[in-house]
This record gives structure tokens, sequence and C-alpha cells, in this order.
């Protein structure tokens, strides 16, 4: 069975592929050139779909920046330095509108071309509360949304919507990685790295990374 | 208050751009470049935003054709002379994938940054039966996931989708558009015009623009 998995080159996106391939899919792996400020990205993207075996790995792009408002794809700075507290406060600037809603719309259309009866998404509830679209509510929405928006769904096919993650801390999610074997030196998670790649260490996605393989007690082969 | 309308800068949208402006809406319109064969549309997207009074236009540019399997970006032939017996048979080959999803994931993201709570979408359940992503149980299911995906969704502002056409015949929609003023002659409906942007008169699309015109009792100054 077909599954397109939506993957930013991240810890968490791997960690699905590593979940979707276990699970016995064969994965179609999409990610997405929006103007993002940490291209890095698309090159890890591309790196772990041919080490973890994916059928296929394909880069959609898209221009996000049209709309503009976010510190990662416009010029605002990335916030350095939070505490948790100061994070999960309110919606973060890095948040770029409606961007769950748009990479699931193009998963979509891949799956209903390739018929494929799913899409795995690494969304997370806990380390990401201040993002609307990584609800669960909203998954089940968008989910619910597919199936009536295609002709898969039109012909009774139901697509499903996996999101392995969801209720995962990110020292689980390091935990489960590390059990299926995904290649964390190949992820990039960081917002804001120096021109030769490296993370910075201190944006809230390195923040929670190092946090996560801290607690999970597992060294970071990336950091 | 703003609405974000769709216009792909055929008669439909057009009709939709116009009924906005009449409910007093700032227009906040929004045209795709796709790939599409016909890209005659964004031109007349274009001239009709500014003759309408749109507040502002813009295209956001988005690869469908990564994804293939459409006459409308692939080298398929475009089906011509068909009845409207065999046009509503089964999903055309027209269909672009998870199109109207795409196009409205985007609608909501530009909504979310003007804080808009309007979107005016022309989508029509009757002439365009065929796709899944025309029925009003879809738009339904569209509106209450885009609700739970956003900052706005989030701070209980709600957002609303029109849909002004969607019973409409195609007749009525240019009864509707003469009553509104709609300058039909900037307008554009062909799926495979000539070089020169001239219709071919034989698509469906082409097909059932005439059969409307000419059950309205109206000229079409584009024909």
């Amino acid at each position: 069975m077909k599954a397109v998995c939506l993957l930013s080159g991240g810890l968490d996106s791997a960690t699905c592929l590593a979940w979707a391939r276990r699970q016995g899919f064969d994965v179609y792996a999409l990610s997405f050139d929006y103007g993002q400020r940490h291209r890095i990205e698309l090159d890890a993207a591309t790196r772990l779909a041919e080490a973890m075996g994916a059928a296929t790995h394909r880069v959609a792009k898209i221009d996000l920046r049209v709309f503009g408002h976010s510190a990662l794809t416009d010029d605002i700075a990335v916030p350095k330095g939070r505490n948790e507290a100061a994070m999960s406060v309110d919606i973060p600037i890095t948040y770029v509108p409606a961007r769950n809603t748009i990479f699931l719309s193009f998963a979509l259309a891949w799956a209903e071309v390739l018929e494929a009866g799913a899409i795995v998404i690494g969304v997370n509830a806990l380390d990401y509360s201040g993002y609307p679209d990584c609800r669960p509510e909203f998954i089940e929405a968008f989910q619910k949304m597919a199936n009536l928006a295609t002709k898969t769904g039109v012909e009774g096919l139901a697509l499903r919507i996996h999101t392995p993650l969801i209720h995962l801390s990110k020292a689980d999610i390091v935990r489960l990685g590390t059990e299926l074997g995904v290649p964390f030196g190949l992820t990039h998670s960081c917002y804001d790295p120096d021109a030769t790649g490296r993370p910075c260490g201190q944006c809230d996605s390195c923040l929670l990374r190092a946090k996560g393989f801290a607690e999970a007690g597992v060294i970071d082969p990336a950091a």
C-alpha cells in the first residue's frame, strides 16, 4: 500500500518516514521549496529519503512569501534562547499561515494521482502547542474534508491521515526514532543555521531538540 | 470587511467578484499560476481585478504539474464537441487533482494574514457535477477545517466561505453577472485557446458558456 509522507528533513518527519516503512507502506516522500530561509532542510530531506528507502521523493515548489508574515520566510529575526514558558505563551512568529493545510492539500493531490490510501504527517500536539494546525481536531477535520474533495473519496475508498507522533513528547520521538533506526545524523531541525548549515543551538527548534535528546538519554549525532 | 476572492479570469469567478463588491467587501483577488496551458486566463484575471475595483490582486505561483495527471496541465488532448450527457458521465479529464482544496488553502493563508473574515469561490454544483470538490458538502467540510487550522479560528473569529454560484445554472450566472455589471468581454473561459487567445468554441467550457448565454438571451461579447 502506498503512503504519501511529508518530509521536512527534520527529526519528526524522518521518524514518520521510518514509522511508515515499518508499517509496510511504500513511501512517496514529499517536501516543499517554499522560500524558507533554512533551505539546508531540503538537502537533508533528499538524503533521508534515499537513506530510508522511500520509493520516490519529490519537491513541490510553492510561493508562501506571496502572503508574507512569518520569521521562517520573511526577514523577521528568529527568536533565540527562549524558555518553554515563553515558547508556549502564544503562537510563535515562526508560524507560517495555514502551512499544514497547504502541505496536506498537496499531499492529497499526489495521493489522488497515486491512488494512495494514506498520508503521514509528523505533527505534534505537545511540543508545538502554539500551532493551531497541529491539533488532533484539525487533522480529523482535514481528513473528513479530504474524503469529500477527491475522486478517491467519491469512489468510496477512504483516505486516512496518520499522525504517529501527535501525542509524543520530543523525548518519546527520539526514543521511537532510535528504535526504528532513524539516521538522526542526516536530519536538520534548526530555524536559523549558519551559511555552512550548522544549527544555531538557540532557536526554539534547536532547544526543543536538545532537550528531547537529553531526556531520552541519547547523543544527538547532528549537534 | 475584507474578503479573499478566487479569480480565475473566467465568467464564474468574475461574477463572484462582482457579487462580493455588491455585498460591500473589500476584495483581495487571488489567482494561480499553476502551469496551466491556457495562461491567457491570468491576463484576463488581472484586467478584471482592475476593472472591477479589487483592492489588490496577487498571483501565487504553484507547481501542480509535479503530480501530473490532467489535461489542463499535461499534454493530454482537451476533449472537444461533447454533449452534456458525455460531460456528466464521469469526472472530466480536465480535472486537476485536489485543485480547489489547494486553491482554498492558499486563500486561507492570505485570509489569515489579512484578518479577512470571508473567502469567495465560484464553485458550481450543477454544471460541473463531475468535480467532487465543487459540492456543497466539500465546501462545508473545508470551512470547518479552516476554522480549526488558523489563528483566526483559534481566536474565535469565524471564517466564512461564500459560494454565491453553487446552485445556479450557467444561464443564471449570466443573468446575475448582467445584473451586477460584470464586464463579460474581459472574461476568458476556454480550456484550449489558440495562440492569440481566441476560444476554441468546442471544449466543455466553451460549450457550457455558449449554452448559458443563449439560455439567458444575452450576447456574449467575448465569443
